[in-house]
């Protein structure tokens, strides 16, 4: 018993996890010895090893059609403009991964297609999370993009070398899991394919290779190498698999062995997925079943708990200020933060709030070149055509950078949700999705400060009459600006919402009294030096 | 005579070359002795010398209003989205270009500039001519962007440091010229600054900085170095300031000895530019003067001389196409392409001239992950907002792979000059600034290939209708490719200026007869072989 289950399923035994999607057989009890002596060659993978081919006679029947079908789903995906596609290839060395997306584009208009080569990354790729460069490649909306080497790979590789143990691989699966999930809700259609060849049919390639004078040089020492580590590769490709089979992203396991038939399977399942895509009504943001946070019982929430009274004297300020930009620009400056550091700043905050003044106190004592402002406005039409994450990745700064979000992507949870911008489900799942995002930067070394500057209703008002009536700042006030405040109350419980949902232990908010313009400028400081001198 | 004339204008002497706007004062003649013996000292370096200097009351009286302007012409600036402002900060070290453009920021909106700190390049940046970096950081219109370190720095410093000649830099400064022209007709408005400081200035901040404890660190032996070096930096870059001090991007020689001279004088000339630009009606393309290239007097054009019956054998076809793309395929798989080369391709061509078929045969034989083809239609946002060349230039390959313009800059000179996208003046230029672009990428090692396809007016009409009849190429065929047709002879005559005119020994069209697809495909496969094997 512990056996069969145990060791098919290592996480979550006693039947507590739902059966996945490519378990093709279910487990038989009890095992004879026979069979218990293989357990861990996984059934999804034997599904691919009983020896499927398609004849060329076969094969050439089906083509044609094939692709007439292949370049219309490409150019409604165009017209439609509704998604984009990412295949992601990955399995076995020798598997025809190659050739078989070679041989796609070929048939594809392959100017509606981009085939990333993913090796190991530049400097200045290093210098990101590692999912940066994923992100810089997602395809807009309309085009295709192909991985070859993707997020999968180094959790794999690392795994199977050794240099990491299962509960790694599984909380990257689980990382993976939530990109996918992200991506598929963003419009980004997402086709698995795993090549597989059998350790016999590993090895009778390599064989074949070596035989043929024209091919020998194709086989080095190191596919030798890695022909050795074939069953510990099998076992971990087999739980990595499993871990993100997921119902909006399931993996294909396309058996290597013949060529006719890895290329109908491979050219079937991208033509399916992107029909399925073009027919698809608009797409329907998740359910979200209940409501962020509930209302407090006591009407209190953790806005009303800040003292906006709170002000500081000039003379005072002067000072404290003078001494907290020489700190700040101490710690920008230190070797240290030169070549390993980077911090992210988010401001957020009504309208009026004291954003810009307090950047600019921020960044008073800083290089020019070593800092960079975004101010999120509407998106660019690049920035649109993918998921929305999309445009602040791309911002992500390198080693001993500072880059300043005047708004950011918590618009997603205020502005858009209370405009209905987003759908509820949309809104809804982002809470998730940028505490992940958040976690990926700071998992990385790059520290993150997140500053919220409230005022008073009063404040505000007074704020937009003085600007209304001073000369340079004419531009900043808008009939938005007018109309927003009139939202108060919806502003009010989004706020609430993503302060609790988004105040994480690895990037906390910090709630900033901002009536008096000194005191908030002050605490703005105050927090970058923290964050800056944290460990 | 030639003491006196000569030193000061080494080039062009004789009267020939109009005096340039920042030489403030007249050579006079016949020089003294004393005059002569500090004739390597160029008037332009003198006039920062005589001592500027501005006292606290006059600066604190003069600063707020300047910061007034200097917020309302950014404002205006973004609004009106006419022109994007680039500043060039150059100059000897220690004059306070730092502090300068720090404080400068502070005035501004640092949501609108971005200040670049240029040094060594990156790996990936290495890959690509010197420019690409530039261009990679041009701000859209509506922004700013300071470059401190930039075009200049290299020329400069190699010669400088001895290691190139005058000829080389006056070359470089030629390449500048012509990129700063090409930047102003397009739409960007060039602030250059030169930081000043004389000799005896400069060793007194170098001393002074050494006394006091707090600022000992910031002088490295390094700074005594470039000290000893000071006299012939200043000889070549009073060079180089003579040489790129055109009319429409001249220099401003700031003196670096009193910091409330050298901030009032670079914010004043900045609000200055800005200023004028927002006021300064539509921009006027230059007046071309002249017509392309006349008409040939026997009416015969190089199209003409094309034979369009050509045809090739299905048979012979087959073979030869088998062996140009293994041949194509060995040449991008060899070490010395994947190491150093990279291959730019252009396909060029009227509606369905085959463009599309010629590249899909030239890719055939290729590693997906090599090439990237990209399809050339409406700029996105971002693009539109930059030079035109900005889109072409982001795609610039790097080393070992191939990139394919399915259409190309050539819009400049054939749609947009024929449907009145681009006015006369504008794409008239546009034949000189293309040399240079295609020059560029082949001094930097970039082999480039550029592909016109021929067809006959009747092959394009059989063509269409054919089109309009078959199931997957319906997408192709809109009601703008029966308007282009009526516009041929348009047509004819761009096509012309343009082969005559851009097809340079650097980088030479092929023309290609393509009524017959076979043999086109031939060709062009011919071709690529070709510019890939030679020398």
């Amino acid at each position: 018993m512990r056996l069969s289950l145990g060791k098919a399923r290592p996480r979550g035994a006693g039947g507590k996890e739902a059966p996945r999607g490519l378990e093709l057989r279910p487990q038989s009890l009890p095992m004879g010895g026979a069979i218990a002596s293989r357990a861990n060659i996984r059934p999804m993978f034997e599904a691919a090893e009983i020896g499927h081919r398609v004849d060329d006679e076969d094969y050439d029947a089906r083509v044609p059609a094939l692709r007439v079908r292949l370049l219309n789903a490409q150019y409604e995906l165009l017209e439609t403009k509704k998604v984009s596609v990412v295949v992601v290839v990955a399995g076995v060395d020798g598997a025809g991964k190659g050739d078989t997306i070679n041989l796609l584009q070929s048939w594809l208009d392959p100017r509606l297609v981009r085939v990333h080569g993913i090796g190991a990354p530049t400097e200045a790729e290093k210098e990101r999370p590692p999912f940066a460069r994923f992100w810089a490649r997602l395809p807009p909306r309309g085009n295709t993009g192909v991985f070859m080497g993707s997020w999968y790979s180094k959790p794999i590789l690392d795994r199977a070398f050794r240099r990491t143990k299962n509960t790694h691989l599984d909380s990257s699966m689980e990382h993976i899991r939530r990109f996918e999930r992200m991506l598929t809700h963003e419009n980004v259609v997402l086709v698995k394919l795993w090549f597989h060849l059998s350790k016999k049919e590993q090895k009778k390639r390599l064989h074949r290779l070596e035989k043929d004078p024209k091919t020998r040089w194709r086989v080095t020492a190191k596919d030798w190498e890695h022909f050795k580590l074939y069953d510990r590769f099998r076992k971990v490709s087999a739980r990595a698999i499993r871990e993100t089979s997921t119902d909006f992203a399931p993996w294909l396991v396309v058996s290597g062995n013949d060529a006719n038939y890895r290329q109908l399977t491979v050219a079937q399942a991208l033509v399916t997925a992107m029909e399925r895509a073009n027919a698809a009504p608009e797409r329907q943001p998740p359910d979200p079943h209940v409501s962020p946070t509930p209302p407090e019982v006591d009407g209190r929430t953790v806005l009303d708990t800040l003292d906006l009274s709170k002000t500081l004297a000039k003379k005072k300020y002067r000072a404290r200020l003078e001494e907290l930009q020489g700190q700040l620009s101490m710690l920008v400056r230190d070797k240290k933060f030169h070549d390993n550091g980077s911090l992210v700043c988010v401001f957020e905050g009504a309208d009026a709030a004291g954003k810009g003044g307090a950047i600019r106190r921020a960044v008073g004592a800083l290089d020019a070149r070593h800092y960079h402002i975004v101010p999120i406005a509407a998106p660019t039409d690049e920035e649109a055509a993918r998921p929305y994450l999309w445009r602040f990745w791309r911002h992500i700064p390198g080693r001993g950078r500072v880059v300043i979000f005047d708004r950011s992507w918590y618009g997603r949870l205020l502005v858009e949700r209370v405009e209905g911008f987003a759908a509820k489900g949309d809104w809804m799942r982002g809470y998730a999705e940028i505490n992940e995002f958040e976690e990926q930067l700071v998992e990385h070394g790059i520290r993150v400060a997140k500053l919220w500057l409230q005022i008073s209703p009063e404040e505000q008002l007074r704020r937009f009459e003085e600007r209304q009536q001073t000369g340079f700042k004419r531009f900043k006030i808008t009939d938005e600006d007018w109309r927003n405040r009139e939202k108060a109350t919806q502003y009010r419980d989004a706020i609430n919402d993503m302060i609790e949902r988004t105040s994480t232990e690895l990037a906390p908010w910090t709630l900033v009294e901002a009536n008096d313009k000194r005191y908030a400028r002050i605490k703005v400081l105050e927090t970058l030096v923290k964050t800056l001198s944290e460990r």
